[in-house]
């Protein structure tokens, strides 16, 4: 038998604790699918005694994920400590300047560092993979970096955060409030208790900034996002959407343009009879559109702690298939230091349609003012619905939905200043792009 | 620099020639994503003289694939000839004995003789890589062989014809007859002259048997899959599913269950709502349910030469990143010699819900005798949706469209017959299994 691929586990928590639990579990389906034993030899967490339903009495315990990523007895450090400084980072570094593997589920590290780990894994021959920090279960960096070697990308996009879907799922499935849905999020576990991170975009911006470096060969720019979150949509948006044939997802996108390359988070107009638009509660969803393969779509779980173990693991065969020292695909599909400088496209020449939702006083006046202004800046009207106030009084309120043909942020945001200043708006407009998919 | 990785193409058909034309125009990119440049130094076809988009003019030419197959020139045979026997099979064969890696989209030959084909690369520590003969540029079989390491397949699904999927979206979408919809397919060239091979399921069953084996670990079975087309849907049939919250789709099954595996291909209703339902024309998708990571949906361009020709090249791309000698992943996932016998489930033991749909004779007793022989045979109704006839004649016919609960094909089976012998049916009535999808 082919000597063990020994394993090192920083971190055991939730997808810690099930790596080791279905390594252990499944040892003997692993042998034969890698043709060699994996065997956990040391681990590191904070509490020895908790226990994680897995004997881990033949693993040696670290104090510091350092030490365990220093430690002669392992061959790859499976970092699953969380966090884009701190343990994780000096694990990691430590792990490849001691020659071994590493296997990380580290969006925001990899978002911030991630072009730095790669350098360092590529110059000593070392594997550097991190299937889960994308899109949990979902086979998206394998993909990208493997499968479409013949292809250029245009765009890829996704539904990259289960808490953000499973919030505006719930929204229109059950007609209820964005608080009253982030509450039951909270409750459930879908939720953080500072959900910040999930709603605003930012987990989102992490993960797309990975998906960028991938598609586009260019260096990992997570400061160069648009992040937009959901916390400002209403059930009248939804409701909009749904009469217009359009479903809300907050998206990450970016996309290759004459300019440059566009990266952006925000809440997405998609149509209601599109693949992703399906993509419900907590799945995750990637669209990757290339040259020679044309449109591909991956969705299952983004989280959870078995879904991101089974990518983890996925990742650790990996290494046990590969001949040693053989550093099989570069981290990011190209060698880190060929990567290009990321050359920002600038948001306001995003080329799309708009969702507009207004609420106006219902007075003379109203709709020639906007469509002057939206004609003024030479934007093409798709559809309009107006819903009047119920009850006919003079003075009250209307509700008006503009769906624009193509045009840019620019051109919209100058129509809807000059709205503004005509005075007819209750309140601020809400802006919604809306992304073709397939 | 590297030394190249040599290739040779056999068959430079559509497929074909877009594999050497993009492993000519993207040379510069595949030598960054792979370390060392892929050549083409060999070639087989029947034609030496038409245009094929790209100068072939530096590969040596071979008469027969076997003689390219053994040639000193190359280190990859790319088998794009078809046929599941002929010069396709002399060819890997050859190309295996010879020690060279094999590249194939041939489903129809590893369907038949892929297990042999895998024992002969693996004994060699050859690769054998066919990403394109399932589900075409989508990423399935790197998906089932590497990235599910850490699960046990429950069930694998998916729509594995595209030509069967665009006649069922046309149908549906444009309100016209299976007949009309085959002779635009045809016209269109998603459709062969004699279609057979698609529209009656052989074509997804081939496909089918080689995810079989990937899920289950399980030796290759094209000839225990039941298979039943799409030829005998109706209008009427499309109608009905849609008023009851389906769609039909032609689909490839196989599913773990007590007494085997059970592997059918049949129209299948799918909920409406589900992902997989929104796959339309000619795009493939795979869903794999597993226990680790939960469920997985994979969709994309089921055929045509480009996309084919970027699984392939993906395929190639592995090779090239590969340590030579070094075999990475089993053929099927687990290596050839452990693949267990299949153990055929009998499909008349299935297990789901049906609907059922007859025209029955307009008469006292008719439903009375539908009601009693479903219950006579321990079949639960979930719906019952009957439509008179138009003008109320006497002895006139009625639509009578029927959903079950879980139930077995011979509880079906058993129910109908009784119901036929009541003399109530017009004609035969029309089975279509309902699978539970995401």
């Amino acid at each position: 038998m082919s000597e063990p691929l020994r394993v090192g586990i920083a971190g055991l928590g939730t997808v810690g604790a099930a790596v080791a639990r279905i390594l252990t579990n499944k040892s003997n389906s692993l042998l034969h699918r890698c043709g060699r034993p994996i065997a956990i030899t040391g681990v590191s967490a904070r509490d020895r005694d908790r226990d994680r339903g897995v004997d881990l009495s033949g693993a040696e315990w670290f104090d510091s994920p350092v030490a365990l990523a220093k430690s002669d007895k392992i061959d790859v450090f499976v970092e699953l400590i969380g966090g884009e400084n701190g343990a994780a980072l000096d694990g990691i570094r430590a792990a490849l300047e001691s020659g071994r593997h590493v296997v990380t589920a580290n969006k925001a590290l990899l978002a911030r560092h991630g072009v730095e780990m790669a350098l360092a894994a590529e110059e000593r021959g070392l594997i550097l993979n991190y299937e889960a920090a994308v899109a949990g279960g979902v086979p998206v960096i394998k993909t990208m970096r493997e499968s479409l070697a013949a292809n250029d990308v245009g765009r890829v996009y996704g539904i990259l955060n289960g808490t953000a879907n499973y919030i505006l799922t719930r929204m229109e499935q059950d007609e209820i409030s964005f608080e009253e849905c982030l509450a039951d999020a909270q409750r459930l576990g879908y939720a953080e208790a500072d959900p910040t991170f999930d709603i605003e975009g930012f987990d989102t911006a992490h993960k797309l900034s990975i998906l960028t470096s991938l598609a586009f060969g260019t260096q990992v720019a997570i400061d160069e996002i648009y992040v937009e979150g959901i916390s400002n949509i209403s059930l009248s948006d939804i409701h909009a959407a749904r009469e217009l044939g359009y479903r809300i997802k907050l998206l990450g996108v970016a996309q290759r343009t004459a300019t440059g390359i566009e990266q952006r988070v925000h809440p997405t107009m998609v149509p209601l009879g599109s693949v992703i638009a399906q993509v419900d509660s907590v799945t995750n969803a990637v669209a990757i559109e290339a040259d020679t393969v044309g449109s591909l779509l991956l969705s299952g779980p983004g989280a959870g702690g078995d879904a991101t173990a089974s990518a983890v693991i996925g990742d650790i065969a990996d290494i046990a298939k590969s001949r040693p020292g053989h550093q099989e695909a570069p981290v990011f599909g190209r060698p880190a230091e060929e990567l290009e400088p990321y050359q920002r496209a600038e948001i306001s020449t995003h080329a799309g349609g708009y969702f507009i939702r207004m609420t106006v006083h219902d007075r003379i006046g109203v709709f020639a003012s906007l469509a002057g202004h939206m004609a003024e800046n030479g934007i093409s009207l798709a559809s309009i619905v107006q819903h009047g106030s119920p009850n006919g009084e003079e003075n009250a309120m209307k509700n008006v939905v503009l769906v624009t043909h193509e045009t840019t942020e620019s051109h919209i945001r100058a129509a809807l200043d000059a709205v503004l200043a005509d005075g007819h708006l209750v309140s601020k407009p809400q802006v919604i792009r809306i992304e073709p998919a397939g």
